[in-house]
């Protein structure tokens, strides 16, 4: 493959801007790569000078010898450096320079016509802003991130992409110390070519990454991640993200609507789980879940998750099952041994546990011995019998040797009993890629409704009744009618509601409920003033819900589910999927909020219809199949889920403009 | 002080059951001793040899010359070592042998009847089941733990008490890492006599401490502990808990009434606030926290805190944001700034953050030249001109001499995003102890009533009438009366509620509400069956909440608000501090509970009378007064928030047996 080859494993490499001064940032990558044995050519690109940090340079690109497979720009006049690329026959060019999409408009105008042109060139880019490649088995420190300064940075089977690259040294110099290495590293910049989805890809394909980590902080392309994640899966290649921007969700739910509601983190989320990657909460967990996820597949368990315990440390082993607890996962059982002259029993109740069917992993908690006796105190935990079962270690003391020599031996060991039980909890909570038309959608008239006629033309409507939009979707909906001054006839049954037919009526008192005889109606709705007003049947059930649909400008189509009244954004109590969703998925959805535990069976509570309100959930994700997804956002709220059936008392749609 | 000095510093110590084995765990507060160069004089017991590891050793303590101060029992009969000491005037014996209230009823009794000798004798006991004493400034390592085997251990100034022996090492060994040193350790085990609260006092008059760390399973002498967390205090000393078992929360909360409510770690978390003692989240943040407490006051903000980040490295800085935010701090301003060549402009920047008001805390993100120039890393980090206002640093590389740099100059460093969030939470968190006393109680007529006769009375009737113990704290019920067959006769207004009087009527469908007439209720009471039935006024408010009273066995008398319904169960969602509160108390207890947002001012939702019900909350909470103290737990369950005051529905108080 030529990019990757070329990316990656570059036979010439041209640093245009290398500078003479070993101080500067762009000597780094002619000093980093010598350094660390690169095997192919390096040409050093100076306007001023023959020769840089010893080696001969030249004045253009053009000037130099041979064919150059990569280029790294470190100059600011990155659009010439490109053309002269192009001339030289470069496939891939790596920007360090910055001043693109990451300086407002006017670099955000800038980085779209350099990737024009580098199209029209058949130039690939990596950045701009980026910090370059680092490959270490194949000793490729094609960078400027200092953690390059290290004599010696041992090689590994994770791969990292990320989007900052300080993170890059973060990982390299984090997992070094307690032997965890990297195979390649990609700081991405602005992804203005090269994105995250299409580097997956190429890490799919690549022989010696059997992990892939992303560090990010928002998703540029994620049409193309989604694809490359499915790939990964299929390649048993497990990915693990670390995402910034989880805070923000507490300011987006301060919104009302569902499109703050699905905005934001929750949508990655969502996404991140749709597509089967791993996601972990803190950052060393990124550099110690590798191991642990290596090799492996999602693992599906019918029940809570149960983790045995082997210690000899009591108080280091009940910190990380405390933190398991936090995590929902459950103590299988707590086996306080020995070590010293037990290392025979130790392993036997290592391997007994790893063959037993009472536990899903089995956690090794050492104390002291692991300071001081490294070899002696991990020796029973390298060897003990591998299953399939996961087999983790924590260490109590500060321990590198021992943990080094876990990794070494493939052993996913923790240096915190926060990120162990981050980690375990990442693990268990991770599922297959749900693979595209997965979502069975077993109301085949409905999907022929929407995919030919009805709901789009009632969509498109030019006074557009929500009302019927739901229904045409499958979800039932009040019986209600629109009354005209002064009769206001209707035939729906009392007790009903009146509602003006503006938004956000509640709010300006344009709502009266309970109204018991048309006497009573007539007299609210003079007073109201208006000349139409909605009339609706008064709904009883055992409890509210909020059923959305947001075209989410990252991830795509979302559904969500959440209690209902102001619970979903008091205790941003709400499940948010990929849509379209089957009913089964919605199930495991409404499983996953809190407060509909008052209609899933709680205490003595009579139940609600959940199969009725998982219907309706799919059908409202199915907004996401009507060609063209016209929709941005649907909202039915509430939805008042009854001992039998559903029904939506008020619809909001808005289409994209 | 004969006590401090006998436990930390004793001139002579006599190890009790020494080894000569220097593999065996009771050969170790020998060598350890000698290792770390303990100044006075050692006297190994051993009943069969005459030397022990080199050193002179006697059958019997009674053969030993000179004085004795502290004995360190390593033998199973405990009990005859003990009388040996009190024979021999040692003032402390710290017993490492288990067998007492760690194995079940009958060590619980054996400890009972050690503890009642230890006291005739007059001997002070530390454990049993204790791993020891470390005074590192002193070098007295009188311990078993082996994490003494290292050469060589920085002296600091925060102490540690721990119930679990193990943590000694780890803290120990993962300070040393990074420069973070201690004074003293303690291994508290069972505590049948010294205790933490008691070790603590010890602490607050100890030169060399300057932060109390705790590590705690539980905590077994909270009117102690209370009471030296207010010394510390006072002293200007303060005391961090790291705490386990925080997750049996859940499984507590699956219980219904108030007790399990108040129960397990949420009492406890209340009794730390009360106490002043800073709680952390995280193991490390225990490690890492002490520099930032040393010295320090609770900080008294009037806003939500905000810090101010100058950072070499966007990505590193961000991870920390982020985090922050899901503790709800707030970032103040971010500067990005290049160390090289700019030290003076860091230094600037900080200090200038320092001086502002616009911030609580500055953060400096270091990053890559913290792993391979630690001196200029810190340098403007370490010499910056510093105010009361909290500097801490983040480093995103591994860099363990630029830890160590910082730590050595008191500049607050962390390991992790995560632990920095935490400790800057935990310190933005931390208030004084509340001084006994300090609840102000505005209603003098119902302290007199409460510690006169009138409300003991009512609880202590016949059959009483929880209503009108309610009604006595001063807290508004609903009007109801005690109805009788065949006539049902009563004044209340209708609409009613007619409820049996049993517990659990709600579940045993013993309720009906929204009775409109007489006929109705006869109807109604009729098929209940009953000959006594309560019929209640219908109240309807704004929310519903739950206030509760309980006397924990741990803790003491507490008082709760949460959310109504079954919310404050569903979301943990609830407020705790210890009882009695005053209004002003009770107005921040509420204010932490979610769920009340909705009668707070949330959006435009009528406001509830929250001051009605901090009134109820502070009322409910004098029952702590009551001498005797006869109540377990009080429960008004719903209490109803109307816009103008509160009315409580439903009410049980069960007594002490």
């Amino acid at each position: 493959m030529r990019l990757a080859q070329a990316l990656f494993a570059p036979r010439a490499v041209a640093l245009i801007g290398a500078s003479g001064d070993p101080q500067k940032n762009t000597a780094r990558p002619q000093r980093y790569l010598r350094k660390h044995g690169y095997a192919g050519r390096i040409v050093p690109i100076n306007a001023t000078r023959d020769e840089v940090l010893g080696e001969r340079a030249y004045r253009r690109l053009a000037d130099a010898p041979g064919e150059i497979d990569h280029a790294f720009i470190m100059v600011e006049d990155v659009e010439a450096a490109l053309e002269d690329c192009a001339r030289k026959g470069v496939a891939v060019a790596s920007i360090y320079s910055n001043g693109f999409a990451d300086a407002g408009a006017a670099g955000t105008a800038r980085q779209a016509r350099l990737l024009e042109r580098s199209r029209e060139l058949g130039v690939r880019l990596l950045g701009p802003n980026s910090m370059g490649v680092i490959d270490l088995p194949g000793r490729v420190a094609l960078t400027v991130n200092a953690v390059l300064e290290a004599d010696a940075l041992p090689a590994g089977s994770t791969s990292l992409i990320s989007q900052s690259g300080t993170m890059l040294g973060t990982l390299l110099s984090r997992g070094a110390a307690r032997g965890l290495g990297y195979a390649k590293l990609v700081s991405v910049g602005n992804e203005a070519d090269l994105g995250v989805g299409e580097l997956v890809e190429l890490l799919v394909a690549d022989a010696d990454t059997k992990v892939i980590a992303l560090f990010l902080e928002t998703v540029r392309d994620a049409a193309r991640l989604a694809l490359a994640a499915r790939k990964a899966h299929a390649a048993a290649k497990p990915i693990v993200a670390y995402k910034l921007g989880r805070s923000t969700l507490g300011v987006e739910l301060a919104r009302s609507h569902t499109g703050a509601l699905a905005g934001a983190d929750v949508a990655l989320d969502a996404f991140f789980r749709d597509c089967g990657i791993v996601r972990v909460d803190m950052l060393e967990s990124l550099i110690e879940i590798a191991p642990l996820l290596a090799g492996r597949k999602p693992m599906v368990l019918s029940r809570t998750p149960k983790v045995a315990v082997v210690t000899t440390t009591g108080g280091g082993a009940a910190a990380v099952v405390d933190r398991f607890g936090l995590h929902g996962i459950e103590l299988a059982s707590m086996h306080d041994l020995t070590m010293a002259g037990n290392a025979q029993g130790y392993r036997a109740t290592l391997e007994q546990l790893l063959a037993s069917a009472d536990c899903d992993a089995v956690l090794a908690a050492v104390g002291s011995s692991a300071q001081f006796h490294p070899e002696f105190a991990v020796e029973p935990i390298v060897t003990a019998q591998r299953t399939d079962k996961p087999l983790v270690a924590f260490l109590t003391p500060h321990a590198e040797r021992s943990l080094a020599l876990l990794a070494e031996r493939g052993v996913p060991a923790f240096r915190t009993p926060e990120a162990c039980a981050d980690s375990l909890a990442a693990l268990f909570a991770w599922r297959a890629p749900r693979q595209f038309g997965d979502a069975h959608l077993p109301n085949e008239r409905t999907i022929s409704l929407i995919s030919q006629t009805r709901v789009p033309d009632l969509i498109r409507a030019a006074s557009p009744n929500w009302f019927a939009v739901l229904e045409a979707l499958g979800i039932p909906v009040a019986q209600h009618a629109i009354v005209h001054a002064p009769e206001y006839a209707h035939r729906v049954p009392y007790p009903v509601a009146l509602k003006r037919l503006i938004a956000h009526k509640t709010e300006q008192g344009g709502v009266v409920l309970d109204i018991q005889d048309a006497r009573a109606l007539a007299e609210h709705a003079q007073r109201l003033g208006d000349e139409r007003l909605l009339v609706q049947c008064m709904e009883r059930g055992l409890a509210e819900t909020i059923i959305g649909y947001r075209d989410d400008p990252v991830v795509g189509p979302l559904v969500l589910v959440g209690a209902g009244g102001t619970l979903a954004e008091i205790y941003e109590d709400l499940a948010v999927a990929v849509a379209p969703v089957s009913e089964a998925e919605a199930l495991t959805m409404i499983e996953r909020v809190k407060g509909l535990a008052m209609v899933r069976g709680y205490r003595n509570l009579p139940r609600g219809d959940i199969q009725a309100l998982a219907r309706a959930v799919a059908a409202l994700s199915r907004l996401a199949l009507i060609p063209g997804r016209p929709v941005r956002e649907a909202e039915a709220n509430p939805v008042i889920v009854k001992r039998e059936g559903v029904v939506a008392v008020d619809a909001l749609i808005a289409l994209k403009e």
